[in-house]
């Protein structure tokens, strides 16, 4: 199984490999999203970064270009909210997660650490690829 | 703001008091969902009930009638993946929320305590009362 991967994306081969999830990261730069499949198109945040992207409002513009992509797009987030070493309020983060679920139409997943991560985009692809082909 | 809530359901009108969410739980047998408002249909599971759930499969029972409401459907899961004392694999309960967000089309949203539980509540059913209202 292919994946797109957005080259400033950090390395994820070595994390499939080890946990015998037969994924190829294809390295390119992507202008949206961090990872893509067939029409899935992933943005992935680790926790601090979701927290700063709030904070500085960059989440709204890749949210927005998520959205024009006409893709079908997911936010994954790594770590818990509990670990944020970012300053921010619990609730803005909660809030903002309800918002890009319930207004903006954008999938929320969570996991807590990279092989996590991977097993999520394995078996997300995977279903994806079933239906494309008509098999489930 | 009024929120019915399943009569089985643990008390929360506390924890929304203590923290001043201006929610009023009214609570009620509920045969499907938990907590519901408006068009929003909510079921909450805190981490080991989910865990459970997956195992007895009775996770499916309550997908299958969460969809059939006509509802716009919720799941709210409570606590961390790592904290789960129910025994499997995490990536069987991966695999199921996939299944959920990506085949079921169930909204799924994760929290870490009934505080943050009860926030998520309070925001949601707010952004769904600005939609109605044709606030926002």
């Amino acid at each position: 199984m292919m994946i797109k991967q957005d080259s400033r994306e950090p390395e994820m081969q070595l994390v499939a490999d080890l946990n015998n999830i037969d994924i190829t990261f294809k390295r390119e730069f992507m202008k949206v999203g961090d990872y893509e499949f067939e029409n899935v198109l992933i943005e992935r945040k680790e926790i601090n970064d979701l927290c700063s992207s709030i904070i500085d409002k960059r989440i709204e513009t890749q949210v927005d270009a998520l959205k024009k992509s006409g893709k079908d797009c997911f936010l994954i987030v790594v770590g818990n909210l509990k670990d944020r070493k970012v300053e921010i309020n619990e609730n803005c983060v909660l809030g903002k997660i309800v918002s890009l679920v319930y207004k903006h139409n954008i999938k929320v997943l969570w996991c807590e650490d990279d092989f996590q991560f991977v097993f999520l985009l394995k078996n997300l692809f995977k279903k994806v690829h079933e239906r494309l082909r008509g098999i489930k």
